[in-house]
């Protein structure tokens, strides 16, 4: 695929990443442009995303940027210089299918943020089921200083966040740090920049060791009963939990349990 | 009633719990299996919460543990033993009835929790108006290390806390600590295990102190409000605002504090 | 009007407050009554909001306090002297009118809280899209100590707090620090009651600097989006953002950005 080729160097893919057999990291790489996210580069994750969906290898996504930011956000370039309504509107609907592909992918998702996250790159964070930042992190929904109401980034940051502190930052365009994007509710751990992979790397073993069954019927449930009310959630959460305990690999993680040993998953 | 007395000895009622008249203590009292809530034991929880729920002279509820823990989820010996799709949904239904009964009764419920609250334990913690925790509790949703997601403790857990934060616990099934839950939401007040009756009784004395008309149709409209769009909520809460005030109790104790004097609700 | 002529005196309304050319500060004045929010001072507020929403002068709101207190709620004299259910349900409706006048209107509106904010005067807070506090600020929605559960107050502030703690603050009528409302959400920045205005001055000039355009559309966005699905969320919002980047102020600010130079929004 011509396309493919193209892409190829814009994101990087690293199977067994950290490793840990089925971790699969995917590197956004822009490093001169801060990763920002030209159209090639949401193709090009997009294709990559979509692909790791369908691999039952693949048990966790971590998504990186290669060099100093993790990623600035849209690529201005190249939004200015195709400026029309019709363009505009193709190219929030791309970004907003490469978030939901991450949202709806069976895989959890780790964002791994080791500099700053701006606009669509904060979007990005607060799209990933989960967030481990450096301490030298920082977080800014800034389009409102161009001029450039964050919208599509204001969907999961509200979502993360209480309403005021993501108000706050999407009003002024201030940067947060890591420190306060934990307390908020951005991002689950911080660590120094040192020990971020080892942070990550714990993380994603931790999950890697659960069945697959419980983690990708976990993950879609856990996002479909948030939008629903509390009955027709738990209704959702009753049918969910009983077709998971019907997989050999509950019955044997249960019966493991109750035989004080650990599960014999691989047989 | 046959039930009544097999179930007898699995919760313990008392009336007037804490030297407050008004509060009624429901204890799980398997302390040997950490208080597991076999069909037993939902049984008699269930009937124990219904009971209270239509006496008018229970103000406050109190749910606690005997023993070590609070309670360690389902009994998985149980749930082992009768490995069926149509069971395991009886009985997530079955539990579920029990956390919405808690959410509807017209009285507050406060989880008292003075050790470990795992799985269906921790969602009994998220599913009580309020909890407050003795610092050695420790809470997780740890269904997912034996290949179990804990999906339906996810709904008041995703209610509870920031998403990210439910979703580490719930794909990690990692404990988190008693000042952990305070930060996120988990716990209203934690204090040191010889301290925890004292906060119980103060948080309980205060709401027994309010009229009951005020503290009912206010739990009630709290969580019927917040399944709402904003502007039905609104003409939902001043229609409740609007009842509420015509109360004699409301309209006396405006009345006492406009004339600065304690209100008279005995009369 | 004769309106306008009796409610002068109950607020103050400057226009370049805080020297900011763009702020309007709207000063509920009734300090001798801790700024109960009476019929006349609801129906003011209402007339000074809906006057300033449509303005295109106005770019930043703040809504502050006389004397010694925020605002401590309803006018209970005045409630206790027509007690009938028609006139609380209008009273009621009345006020919702005013908090979501405060949410439509599209400039942010900041919440200057210098002393007691409590029932109504909480609620105030709460539906600000921002507020700042002093050190010594307090807020509780204490209605539920005179037999008054605050319902409407309840709807916004369950919307800005973790539900426990929103339903600990309803159901004991205890109050809350400043430090304890910024941890929980209620309020966004603190500050020495001698900073007060320096820090509200710095947050209004921060976001009058921004476009107005990318201001009020991201504002009503914000809060639209907040009741949407995910999915409708996302579509919503990349529509607002590709509306709001073929305004010029967008065009010129990305450009400047590009062009690493400041964007000329004066032309």
């Amino acid at each position: 695929m011509n396309a493919d080729v193209r892409n190829a160097s814009l994101v990087d893919i690293e199977h067994g990443a950290y490793g840990v057999p089925g971790v699969v990291q995917v590197t956004m790489n822009r490093p001169d442009a801060f990763n920002a996210l030209s159209e090639a580069l949401l193709d090009a994750l997009q294709t990559a995303l979509a692909d790791i969906a369908q691999s039952s290898a693949a048990r966790v996504v971590v998504i990186a940027g290669a060099g100093r930011a993790f990623c600035a956000g849209h690529d201005l370039k190249e939004m200015r210089a195709a400026p029309s309504l019709a363009y505009y509107q193709a190219l929030f609907a791309r970004c907003t299918k490469l978030m939901m592909t991450i949202q709806r992918m069976p895989q959890p998702v780790i964002a791994r943020v080791q500099g700053i996250a701006t606009a669509a790159g904060c979007q990005l964070v607060a799209m990933c089921d989960l967030a481990v930042a450096a301490e030298t992190a920082r977080f800014a929904v800034s389009g409102v200083n161009l001029g450039l109401f964050c919208a599509t980034p204001s969907v999961p940051l509200s979502r993360n966040l209480s309403r005021k502190a993501a108000l706050e930052m999407l009003l002024t365009g201030d940067f947060i740090d890591a420190a306060e994007a934990k307390q908020q509710g951005l991002v689950n751990r911080v660590a120094p920049a040192e020990a971020l992979d080892a942070e990550i790397a714990r993380l994603a073993t931790s999950i890697c060791a659960k069945p697959v069954e419980a983690v990708s019927a976990g993950k879609g449930l856990f996002y479909r009963q948030l939008e629903m009310g509390i009955e027709a959630a738990y209704q959702l959460a009753g049918q969910t939990m009983a077709c998971n305990m019907m997989d050999d690999s509950a019955l044997e993680g249960v019966q493991a349990f109750i035989e004080k040993r650990p599960p014999d998953w691989k047989g």
